[in-house]
């Protein structure tokens, strides 16, 4: 076999063997063969599509390029969100889950760009740990039945090889490529039950609900065919999920939801997809695995496993009741409505953007965070206001100079002018 | 500008700026932009293609990023084709342009693959050299009309690395690329005229006659656009030009046209390839070039003039009166007819790589060639044999055991059977 008749082939839209593909994959991960074929095959794929088969043999072919995880657990289940802005519903949900009697396992990536990372939000609370020995997180989970750490260098090699080439030869948007990357990483961390969420909207990969349910049902497709439970669902991005956006911030969010303080969108959301996995993993009917998820909070059992789950890792359990004690940001804007107005969404790409401006996130992959940096939202879409009140506040305690972040905070709102000009600084 | 950006824009069919290209070939040219970039880039323009005016830019990109011939001379004229097997018409039209009072400046390529390269049927001629400085190109030229020499490492960098990638990316079929790539060499060699003979057919770049048509129209326009006096013409190339293939053997036999001692369908195209040379530089009507393009090798002019070229690149000149001075090959091997036959055709892509296995060519840019190494073909499509009759002759010095080469050899005819089986070596 070699690369060039490899290419041709998807080049003129003739199917690849398993075998092929198996080949390429192993072929590129062991630097056989050089960037600029794999480029070339990346871009004819993103041109020309895969069929499902050889989607399904791509997916194989990168998760078995390293190790599988192999937990010693009855049954384990696992969430996955195709990024997301001011998304800590993993936060949530596995503590939820947990409670009603499901692993939930989770290996998560750090953030890059305008989304954020889980093990990032984690590690907001002072002394906790993400990386540790595959016995320990075992241990924990046999515990808790929640825990997260960071990838395993040895999962999916081939999936971070191809995924860095992608990132700089614009064959990032492709469905069959996503699906592949995200699924082999999935398949590898080998939980039993899956839930997927694909968000579309503005910042997401997927811009349109049709491209969203596309990639939702070829993801359940090739979970399901791997032996998987598995349900992929979709989610409109272009409203954030909860108020806060950053880290510290997101975790005292889902604190409030975890103890049962806050409801609104973002809980009935997480409820939703705790139901999804416990019904995946046999607990019973859709309206059954809702009302368990909702027990699971409202007794406290939920939370209660949080504060175990964080100890374990090393963190404070007491941040759970008093958030006080999470990173607050040293400085503070409040960005206000310049007339009255009707809130009508948010570009929430560019509020992803915002935070990163004010310190929450990484422009590159070792640029240090501001774990207190972030934005508050103080209102919803649909919201009315009047001249003066507040739409979100700034939060960061490395950047003191707010103009930048701010105006572009501004572009960032959808709105309609009740009365007069465009809000003010 | 970034290259992710253009590779998104054609990835999405949006055209690019001439800017951009330039940027892009530039930032290439100089490892800026490393090869897994670019060659993502390429694989879009295959598969999306691009438009007139972004071939132009292209092309124009390309040829700028080296040196650009200017030749002191009244008019000058170029012919080129896009790879042939047995191709020897440059050896023939070049003088008998010359002999017209058109200069004839090739700079040429060597060989490689199943295609043959005009340097390398020159430098069968024992002491003949492809290499000097452009002086003395320029005096020959002045001289006589007529001289070949190898290309300058200055001409087109762009195109020879962008080459180079297309090899081994599966990226070379793609009609503005191939265009791109041939005119930019031909405007950097920067005759007046320019005579395009674009082959289809096994072996050529262009499968189909449809498809030449569509990148002889191309050229055609890019080199109009560029200011030159240009025709591009196609070939089918399912019939071997003449009846050698190899280097001695080709010189061999354009001597025999050249001094006039053998007609038929060789002679017929030289001559209409001349004819368009004489009449893009203003020589006449088309049937007062071809007449005089009749004229020039009747007279003995043409060969004359083949002669004191030869001379001038320190050639013996003798091998015209005496082509038995020319390299001969050590062993021969004749395929028969097993039977009567009438042949149909032949796959010419084939002969060129019996022709290659006998050494007559280069599998590797730096394989030492046997110029004495070729197929004779003792017939022509429509002849009709009885058993026993000789359909080809095979020539090689380095190559004694004939057994492989006659197995393709066979392969490559295409025959109707009169009486029986297929063909005995």
């Amino acid at each position: 076999m070699n690369a060039v008749d490899i290419i041709n082939k998807t080049k003129n839209s003739v199917p690849l063997t398993d075998d092929e593909i198996k080949w390429l994959v192993n072929a590129y991960t062991e630097d056989s063969v050089p960037d600029y074929q794999m480029s070339a095959w990346l871009m004819a794929v993103c041109l020309n599509g895969l069929t499902e088969q050889e989607t399904l043999s791509l997916t194989y072919a990168m998760r078995d390029s390293g190790e599988i995880l192999r937990l010693d657990l009855p049954m384990t289940a696992d969430k996955h969100s195709t990024g997301g802005v001011g998304d800590k519903t993993s936060l949530i949900i596995g503590p939820a889950a947990a409670a009603c009697g499901v692993c939930v396992a989770k290996m998560s990536g750090r953030g890059l760009g305008h989304t954020g990372g889980t093990i990032d939000k984690l590690e907001s609370i002072k002394g906790f740990r993400t990386e540790m020995p595959l016995s320990e997180f075992e241990e924990i989970l046999r515990e808790t039945g929640f825990s997260v750490i960071s990838q395993s260098g040895n999962l999916c090699p081939a999936d971070k090889k191809i995924y860095a080439l992608r990132n700089s030869t614009g064959t990032v948007n492709s469905i069959p490529l996503i699906c592949a990357s995200i699924m082999s990483k999935k398949l590898a961390t080998n939980a039993d039950c899956l839930v997927l969420d694909v968000k579309y909207g503005s910042g997401a990969f997927m811009k349109t609900r049709s491209d969203a349910e596309k990639l939702a049902a070829l993801m359940e497709k090739i979970g399901k065919a791997a032996g998987k439970k598995c349900r992929a669902v979709v989610t409109d991005m272009d409203v954030p999920l909860g108020n806060n956006i950053g880290n510290a911030l997101e975790v005292e969010e889902a604190i409030d939801i975890l103890s049962g303080k806050t409801k609104g969108r973002l809980y009935e959301i997480c409820i939703s997809l705790t139901a999804d996995i416990l019904e995946l993993s046999g607990k019973g009917s859709r309206d059954e695995c809702a009302a368990l998820a909702e027990e699971a909070i409202s007794s406290g059992k939920a939370i209660g496993i949080f504060k175990i789950t964080l100890s374990l890792h090393g963190g404070d359990p007491a941040v759970c009741d008093d958030t006080s004690l999470l990173p607050h940001a040293r400085f503070t804007y409040k960005v206000k409505a310049a007339c009255d107005m009707k809130i009508c969404g948010f570009n929430t790409e560019e509020l992803g953007m915002v935070s990163l401006i004010l310190g929450a996130g990484r422009i590159a992959k070792d640029d240090r965070i501001d774990m207190s940096a972030g934005i508050v939202m103080n209102v919803q879409a649909g919201d009315i206001l009047t001249a003066g009140e507040t739409v979100m506040t700034l939060c960061s305690t490395v950047c003191s100079d707010f103009s930048e972040a701010a105006i572009r905070a501004i572009k960032a709102v959808n709105f309609e002018k009740i009365n007069c000009q465009p809000p003010l600084t």
